[in-house]
C-alpha cells in the first residue's frame, strides 16, 4: 500500500477512518443510554450498581474515541453526529417485552455492531484499530448478561425456547443495521472491503449499485463473519442460534 | 464531645454516619439515571454530551461514597437501599412538561437534597464531611442549567414567570422530601439537629413526635437555611423565588 500512497488517498483513508471513529464513538453514546436504562430498570441493587458502572464505562470509551479523533483532526461531534440515529430503526423494531429479552437484545444487538466495527477497523493503521478493539471489548457487560441469562434460564426449558426464538430474530434485525450502513456509508464499505488500500472495493461498489455482483462475494464474507460470531454468543448462553 | 464518648455513643454515631452516605450515594445514583435520560432528551449533540459526562461523574462519586462506607466498616448496598426510593415521590409530583422544566426540576430538587445532606454533614468528623461536600459540589451541572436557562430565558419573560413559579413549586416538595427524611430516619435528624454529638436533639426527639414544640425552633433553622440556599440559586438565575 505504501507503495502506492498519494496525498489524494491519504486524504480518503484518513475521512475514512474518522468516519468509522463517529460511529464507534455513537455505539458507545448509545450504549451509555441504554445501560443507564437498564441500571433504573434491574431487578436488583446489585445489578443496578454494575450497570451504572458499565454505563459509566461507556462514556469513559467514548472520551478515548474523541481524542483519537481529535488527534486526526476530526471534529468528534461532527464524526458522531453523522450516526445519530444509527441504532433508532434496530430499536424500534424489536421491542423487549421483559428483562430478560432486554438484556439478550443489548448482547445481540451491540455485539453485531461491535463485531462490524471491529472487521472495518481491521484495514486501519495499528494506533486506530488497536484502540477499537481496546474499546469494543472495554465492557465486560457480556459477562454480566450471560451469567444472568443462564442461571434464569437453567431450569427454565420454556424460556431458553424463547430466548433463542428472539435472538434469531433479533440477529436478523442487527444484520439489517450493518446493510444499511455500508449502503449508507461509503467510507465503512471500503473499510470492510479489504481496508483502506482499496477505496474502490466490492462493498464500496456495493454502497452505490447494491444489486451488483462484484459486490456478493465480499458482502457474504461479511455477512458470513458477523453469523458465526452471533453463533459464538448465542452459545456461551447455551442459546441455538 | 470527647470527654463523654462511650462505646454505645460511637456505634450511635458511627450507624447515623453510614445513614447520611447511604442517602448520599442515593442521590448520586438517583442523579445518574436522572442525568443520563437528560442526556438521551437533549436537544443537541453538545448538551448530550456535556450530561453524558455529567452522568458518568455521578457514579465516579458513587464510588467515592461507597469506598468510605466499607472503610467505616459500612455495607454500601445495604446504606443505600436504605433510600431507594426517596426522589419516587418528588418525582411523580412534579412531571415537568419541557425541557427547561426538566432542567430547573434537577437544579432546585437536588439542590435542595444536597444542602439537606451538608447540613447533616456539618457535625461528623472531617473525613466524611469533607467528603460529602466534595461529593456534591462534584458536578458542574449548576453551570449548564443557569447557562441554558438564561439564554432560554433573557429574551422571553413569559418562560421567566412560568419558571419561577414552577421553581416556588419545586421547593415545596423538595422540602416535602427533607420533611420525611428528618421523620422516617432518626439518624438524619439527629445529625441536622446539631451533630453526632447530639443523638437527642430536638430533630431527633421531632421524629417520634412531630408536633413536638421542642422540636420547632431546630425544623425552623433548617428549613430557613435550605430556604435561603435556594432563593440564591432562583437569583443564580435572575428568576424570583
Amino acid at each position: 500500500m505504501t507503495a502506492v500512497t498519494t496525498s489524494s488517498m491519504l486524504a480518503v483513508d484518513r475521512s475514512d477512518e474518522l468516519t468509522l471513529l463517529g460511529l464507534v464513538g455513537q455505539l458507545e453514546l448509545v450504549a451509555f443510554t441504554r445501560l443507564a436504562e437498564d441500571s433504573a430498570l434491574a431487578p436488583n441493587l446489585d445489578q443496578t450498581l454494575r450497570l451504572a458502572r458499565f454505563s459509566a464505562g461507556a462514556v469513559a470509551r467514548l472520551e478515548r474515541i474523541f481524542a483519537r479523533i481529535t488527534e486526526l483532526g476530526g471534529s468528534p461531534q461532527t464524526e458522531v453526529a453523522r450516526f445519530a440515529h444509527v441504532m433508532d430503526d434496530f430499536d424500534a423494531r424489536t421491542p423487549s417485552s421483559n428483562w430478560w429479552e432486554r438484556l439478550l437484545k443489548a448482547y445481540v444487538g451491540y455485539g453485531v455492531a461491535d463485531d462490524f466495527c471491529k472487521a472495518a477497523a481491521a484495514g486501519l493503521d495499528d494506533a486506530t484499530s488497536s484502540l477499537v478493539n481496546e474499546v469494543l471489548d472495554g465492557t465486560s457487560h457480556a459477562d454480566l448478561v450471560v451469567a444472568e441469562l443462564a442461571a434464569a434460564g437453567a431450569d427454565d426449558p420454556v424460556l431458553r425456547a424463547r430466548l433463542a426464538l428472539w435472538g434469531r430474530r433479533l440477529v436478523g434485525e442487527a444484520l439489517g443495521v450493518v446493510q444499511c450502513l455500508v449502503q449508507g456509508q461509503p467510507g465503512l464499505a471500503r473499510l470492510v472491503s479489504g481496508g483502506a488500500g482499496e477505496p474502490d472495493g466490492p462493498l464500496a461498489q456495493a454502497a452505490s449499485a447494491a444489486e451488483d455482483d462484484a459486490a456478493a462475494p465480499a458482502a457474504a464474507h461479511l455477512f458470513g463473519q458477523l453469523t458465526a460470531e452471533h453463533t459464538h454468543r448465542m452459545a456461551r448462553l447455551s442459546l441455538s442460534s
